[in-house]
């Protein structure tokens, strides 16, 4: 039997499929829930981690994320600090001197995706460092990701 | 004015928002189309390196990505060629000895999103070398990642 996909809005406004609650990786009789505000969770591990270390890197956390209309899951971003969740381009030139109006490319999303590869799921690495990434500087969120569905047009 | 996003079907299959053809880093007067069938380019691109070089590696073609509910885009795989799409976890164990039903990593998505990151979009780099990464065997294709709409469940 194929498993069919419920597209679900978490109460943070993220959709996507099958998301939720996790029983994977904890004892029995208890679930992972999602945190309460994750760009506040991400917010304080970078305060934090400043105090300790006296370095704030910017910080992703991130999820395993079910697509509408696409198999498997990836992992993108559900809490962000220290940086732009975007890379801009728009209003910049392309290689042949166009200007570009669409492209503005969700960084956190592939950072977060990048991570699950060296991450995995049952292997126990819980963080992903990132080294080498001239990451978009900002102050945003991962809310910021959200599209309200009235933008959305489908045919 | 904000932008709305329609939400098109190629004729690949692949569900995305504003995708299909492209103007940018193109000379005035000409537009990209995606490619006729990215799984046999993908292909042939693997046959033609076995050739040339004598070292056949798995072979993913990407293309920009806009979501669904969710701003701006990510690089996903449109083709694929000598390699699993997914990294199936489905039947193994978590940390605490569960059976994992659900989790089925997209990994071509993952790289796709990971090699955005070192590629950008004006930069006129076509082409990411990814090394070091233990890819899941088997003859997959990009199309074994869409999803058939009677599948999802919409609320």
């Amino acid at each position: 039997m194929k498993r069919r996909a419920l597209i679900v809005e978490t109460r943070h406004g993220h959709v996507c499929a099958n998301a939720g609650v996790d029983f994977s990786n904890v004892e029995d009789g208890y679930i992972t829930l999602l945190p309460v505000d994750p760009d506040a969770s991400a917010r304080k591990i970078r305060e934090e981690l400043g105090q300790i270390i006296g370095v704030k890197p910017a910080v992703i956390i991130t999820d395993t994320w079910g697509r509408a209309r696409r198999l498997g899951q990836v992992d993108f971003a559900i809490g962000v600090a220290g940086m732009s969740p975007f890379r801009d381009y728009r209003g910049e030139q392309d290689m042949m001197g166009h200007t570009l109006h669409v492209t503005n490319i969700a960084v956190v999303d592939e950072l977060a995706a990048a991570a699950e590869l060296v991450k995995g799921k049952a292997e126990g690495v819980p963080v992903v460092l990132v080294r080498g990434y001239d990451y978009p500087e900002g102050d945003g969120r991962a809310s910021d990701l959200i599209r309200p569905i009235e933008e959305d047009l489908f045919r």
